[in-house]
């Protein structure tokens, strides 16, 4: 018998997260080396290497017997039960000062996602997700999440984080779904898929995301009432193109226009 | 002799307009319209014209001598001091639930800004300009903003809120920019003028601002080292295509390739 964690334990691994994140979010580059903003430190690196660091020692010492994904230190373990690990999803935002990108946490059982933790340290949200339900806000003041009932194209909010990640295929079908939309909006990371369980914005649609990037998401997604699926419709917890909606009607409308 | 405001002023102001514009960001729609996020009340407008309300209230009993330019309600009073205030700057990134907007506010005297404040309450962040500097951080606890030295247009990272916002020139413009840069990001609305004057981000173009979207921005950047004009090289204080950049050698090379 598999055994899992509870939401404590989430917020016990994005705690250990965050005190390697947050201190160095919006920190100085080294200014001597003018041209290379890499030059003498870099702050995401660190940020990224230690917060998995952080998360992988609490994960060994409470469940040795998992396996772990993580994006900076890839696959160590084998086990039906693997934690899949983004320490800062949206490396490029956290680099441009935004507050977008977020601590990922992922729990899947036989590639099933099960449970999974966002944590933006900086705005001071969390979005997660147990075996309970989806909630945002603190461990000790859980609010419920639940997506947004607009079940109209015409009505619906779009997000995507960037129009250079498209392929010409991917770029076609965004164009499509953009057009039938009411509004379209970009930057988003993965803090626009946490607003798609939050009930503010419909459709998040991200042509090219790993598996690390979208694992932790998937519960918290459809434990608020959404769908997070491949364009093909299938299970997400592989990667790939991946489109998160509100509702059914929303989803299956513009999986239609994605794959014309 | 024209009183001008001091910084106590300006957090007065903003004070006066969080306390309108935080409770209402991510408050939910009434579900019962569940095809008109507008139905019943729209918290985005509501508080966009509370917060100008309150900061008119406010410039009325203390500089009742100066103009006022609002972007809810339009311009009042003729003096060659005008307050220039946008409530809600990202207006559409509000109604998303991501904290990119903010309450702008600016002060100019015979078409020139003097002094400027983006308030972005969700985050707790200040950016602000009086006549000694730029900074962030409380007024009690101010922290001197610069821009970033990165001054090779290769290292740069250029910032634009939509594609959607270009019209055919300034599209063929950013794209050459955004070929010649290390990375272009979207979606960072007002917030990544304020990147660009914290020194993480370097170059923030915006095709079409309005006057109320830019005066409160213009001392920020000036004062933190930076630039911030029209594509002609111009004061940016009536808006339109502008661009704020890290510094002079990023500013020129940046406006040649947009309007080759």
């Amino acid at each position: 018998m598999l055994r899992h964690p509870d939401s404590h334990f989430l917020h016990k691994l994005a705690d250990a997260a965050d005190a390697q994140t947050l201190p160095r979010f919006k920190s100085s580059f080294v200014v001597d080396c003018k041209n290379d903003p890499r030059g003498g430190f870099d702050p995401v690196t660190e940020a990224d290497r230690a917060a998995e660091a952080a998360m992988r020692d609490i994960i060994a010492r409470d469940f040795p017997e998992h396996a772990i994904l993580g994006e900076e230190f890839g696959e160590t373990g084998k086990s039906d039960a693997q934690w899949v690990l983004d320490p800062i999803d949206g490396t490029r935002a956290f680099l441009c000062g935004m507050p977008m990108w977020g601590t990922l946490i992922g729990f899947i059982e036989r590639g099933r996602a099960i449970s999974g933790m966002l944590s933006q340290p900086f705005t001071g949200e969390r979005f997660w997700a147990d075996e309970t339900g989806a909630w945002s806000g603190t461990k000790a003041k859980p609010m419920s999440l639940a997506t947004s009932k607009v079940d109209d194209l015409s009505m619906a909010i779009l997000h995507t984080t960037s129009p250079e990640y498209f392929d010409d295929t991917s770029r076609d079908g965004f164009t499509r779904l953009s057009k039938s939309v009411r509004m379209t909006r970009y930057g988003g990371e993965c803090y626009a898929t946490a607003m798609v369980a939050a009930g503010h914005i419909h459709l998040n649609f991200e042509p090219v995301l790993e598996s690390y990037d979208v694992v932790a998401l998937i519960p918290i997604v459809e434990r608020a009432g959404g769908l997070i699926t491949r364009l093909d419709g299938g299970r997400p917890e592989v990667g790939g193109a991946i489109l998160a909606s509100a509702n059914e009607a929303l989803h299956y409308a513009a999986l239609e226009l994605l794959n014309f």
